[in-house]
């Protein structure tokens, strides 16, 4: 049960977003930002990160929901979220893609200097500054999100399809309209 | 050194913030939505928790940026903030914030629950509803700018005054014009 009261029992962030309109607004705005604005990166291939974070953090709503997203907009679809979900280093990804995740996961761990030797095997599959901030950025925002959703507690969907519904709005219409 | 090029070699976040404007505008809003908008905490207060998770993360920047805004919103000053960042159990913090420090640390430690014990000795000092999430939406904030600036290697300030300067600028403009 979620630690404090969400109107309409809504699941996940929806509920948090829709009673705090005033922080959900620029937290939106981030998502929009990072994870659709201009970047090196293919919309999907945020997602997956996002993705692959929130699956480091156990943060299933989230997990779900933005691999519902990257699986919308990846030619794997479902199949290649669900292989990265589970392992990583085993799942059908570019070399630069599975480099960037090992910076992701780095980030997740600990607020610390990514390690000389992960920049480098990026660099050395093609990654430049942005991938590497981008990445980083991407990273640290999903230890965000994913600590207001598990922090309080909040509640998964229960309806079937939810996630699906969310990310065909999310590839449609982006996070500014997603509460 | 920092893992990426920051123009001008601006310390911590403010190079990061210089070189990507499209992330640091909704970055700032979070800041001024969370530790400036409406919330039953008072700004020095929602400063001290930012300098509290700063400072469990390790992120020098952070934490003594937000020290320094706190000890200028808080009649406490620089001592109550030299004594959070060296020991929240002893501080001379009011028993609702001290309470609610303890919400701000776990969530800092990872992304799962709260423990109902933890809020439930907020709720006994007095933390209500808006309390316990603007304690945890701040806390998970801070893990996202902490890991941003750690993650990346940034640099920290040479000159001095550097963070009592910034705590004057944040706290007579906020973020919104912090960068």
């Amino acid at each position: 049960m979620p630690h404090i009261t969400i109107a309409g029992d809504l699941p996940g962030i929806r509920g948090l977003m829709t009673d705090h309109p005033e922080s959900a607004a620029p937290l939106n705005a981030i998502a929009d930002a990072l994870l659709r604005g201009p970047s090196p990166l293919p919309r999907g291939e945020r997602e997956l990160i996002a993705t692959y974070v929130s699956e480091l953090n156990r943060t299933r709503f989230c997990s779900d929901t933005h691999g519902a997203a990257a699986a919308a907009q990846l030619d794997g679809g479902p199949g290649l979220v669900k292989a990265v979900q589970q392992d990583a280093d085993t799942a059908p990804l570019s070399p630069l893609l599975r480099a960037l995740l090992r910076i992701a996961a780095e980030v997740q761990a600990a607020a610390r200097p990514v390690a000389d030797e992960t920049i480098a095997a990026a660099r050395a599959e093609g990654a430049t500054d942005d991938h590497i901030h981008d990445t980083v950025l991407i990273s640290a925002a999903f230890c965000m999100y994913n600590r207001y959703v598990s922090g309080l507690a909040t509640s998964l969907p229960t309806e079937p399809g939810y996630y699906e519904e969310a990310g065909r709005r999310i590839t449609t219409h982006g996070y500014a309209r997603a509460v």
